[in-house]
């Protein structure tokens, strides 16, 4: 993700401060930086947070698997400078997250909502994580919960689909970086929302998006939402 | 249209008052409906308003082919009861338009927007009014005109895809109902919204949902948006 | 499909003899036949035969659910009159199927191979039966058989997906008639090879298309890949 | 295209010899290879052949933009080396290529072909190369001439489809390596035969194939066709 950031900020022609892979001090790096972009470990976070709070610079988390402790450290931090954290920094997927959940929620439950992806033939979870926030964003429009409506089971059924119900179905296969589609299918009509990912150079263009969204920004939480005025 | 709204009702257990095809008057018609449907031609929606009016039933007019003549009779008609016209009255239609001209302002013209439509092969138009809508709804989401960013011409070019344009492209074949897909696509990744249509019984089914949801409303002009609450 | 097969003759100015519903005498029908189209039951197939023989007319048989010893009654007879015998008679699926054995069986086990299918809500079991018979293609193509490549386990799975194995994903949601796709996925590209059907009545309109083809035939078993010279 | 075909032999744990960029001789090339690869331009196929044929070496073309001089050039080295030839040594488009002449075969004029593709913003031709060879393979399979059947005018048209007729519609956007899709449509159902290349790494890997196939062969000339037994 270094690497990939590391081109995206070249091909725009901003500059790189330094990178904590090249054994920088934090400190060093947050003061002479306008804002912050970490992809780095849930244990590295701290240090970097605490860096960026001591320098007043802003900072965009992309690093993914925190626990609620990271979470109020990252609270504590948005009290003095802006941050903006997300699992996912692609601006397509927070923008399809954002349309679907509006779909769902205009369209009732005459409107059946199944989930798709395709990911490359060397990724073990199904469904992906990105398909269970999708469901999820529909679930929401709904006012349902995700558990209660969500549905593994296909092949081994023998009732017809629960109304109201959200399925999921996974491809696995070559080298694809990932490609989502929410399908919501009625009687005679249906409308399929999907996202393709060439690379996963995606997440490293929208962190650098976001990043100069935030550049100015008074302290507070922010989130991908917020960079695209969803 | 006439059988397709007769089974649509029926699907629901609603009562079809009666059709103008049959020769009824269109006063004594609508003294006895909940409210009116109207899938004529432009010459026989004059006629139809005023029955409306005199009975205060309220009326959905899903007439294409209207003059600006037309419409005035219609603002006219909707200061004594509601009045709900639609070009197109499919919900998922009306629904991908708003979720397309949202993309559109949200995704900044670093996304290039591409429309794309199929149709039976009998059709002779091309591009689809749908598509030249969604078009437009992906225009209107960035504030520039529809005619200003049209590409027709892709065959005949010799320059590079211009920033900000939207280009159309048509297929013909078969027995197709109509599938319609907008593109938005950047480096790295890219959004399709698609609708498909299995048969124009959609346009009935949207008709006698916005009849449902217009018939106790107060007087004045209503849309497919107003239907799903958009 | 009565219906059907009476819809798709008239668009082709053919001329319906007469059909068993109507309480005909199946030997009276296949005498005043060209040939016969059977879409009844496994348990009228075996007076249908008789009366073919009898009348020396060809036969269509598109009736599902049949034993092996209605394949043996199929043999007797088609040693007398031409006979053609198919699960499916779309002409597209035919197609498909054949595609399908072929890519399967030209690009090797670095191109996975995985079965997509949607359906109606109202379908109970999944994957299709025509999901099944074209992972059976794909398998037939690379001399593996099904059992021994077919993965329903996705979402229970903990270990990346098998080389050469064959995974399926279902999707049920609004009325689709039934689409297929069969991906091959490998390293930077992939390949998908999709049908989709509008309705049931093309498989009327392939069962006319098998008949017309079989009218004057020698006596013997055939299929519809016959019909598309495969 | 040198670097891409560089990876491709790491991933495969294959030895490059050298590179005509690095300055090497090219007989000397030819005399250490077991096989050579040009990608080079059709100015430098001249010297390339004859090192070719002097270290009795078979050689991958992928160099295009080729005339029928080259050509000849090429007919005289198959006569004491393996040479094959492609305009595109993707291994999915070639397999593709082959589907759509059998497909357009088998099906009739019932059927109609349109072939979409879509490319990123950059490209200016219109409709790609490869969608035009599409088109040629869909022609061939029905004994048409491509010129003949070829249709690019639907935005200026005022009649139906031609029976017969070929499509094409381009789209452009993003960062596409190239999608194309050939479909087949008819009353009530259709096919669709897509391609998708994730990045242009697909040509070196295709090559890498063929020459691993090639390296063994008589002298000949041959295709990518070959390489998969088509």
């Amino acid at each position: 993700m270094g690497q990939a950031i590391a081109h995206a900020l070249a091909d725009q022609n901003l500059v790189l401060a330094g990178g904590s892979d090249a054994g920088d001090d934090p400190l060093e790096l947050a003061k002479k930086s306008d804002v912050l972009v970490d992809f780095s470990a849930p244990v590295a976070l701290g240090g970097n947070l605490d860096a960026a709070v001591a320098a007043k610079t802003p900072i965009v988390i992309g690093t993914t698997g925190l626990t609620e402790e990271h979470q109020s450290m990252i609270d504590e931090a948005a009290q003095s400078i802006a941050v903006l954290q997300a699992a996912n920094t692609s601006l397509g997927v927070t923008l399809l997250t954002a349309l679907v959940e509006q779909a769902a929620a205009r369209l009732d439950e005459d409107w059946d909502v199944e989930i798709l992806e395709l990911h490359h033939r060397h990724k073990v979870d199904a469904p992906s994580g990105t398909a269970l926030a999708l469901a999820a964003a529909a679930a929401r429009g709904r006012a349902r919960s995700l558990p209660e409506v969500s549905r593994f089971d296909r092949f081994e059924n023998d009732s017809p689909r629960d109304r109201g119900s959200i399925g999921f179905a996974s491809l696995r296969g070559g080298s694809a970086a990932g490609d989502h589609t929410v399908l919501l299918a009625t009687e005679g009509e249906r409308i399929e929302i999907t996202h393709r990912a060439e690379s996963r150079d995606i997440f490293a263009r929208g962190a650098i998006k976001a990043a100069l969204w935030l550049v100015r920004l008074s302290p507070g939480r922010y989130t991908m939402n917020d960079v695209l005025g969803l």
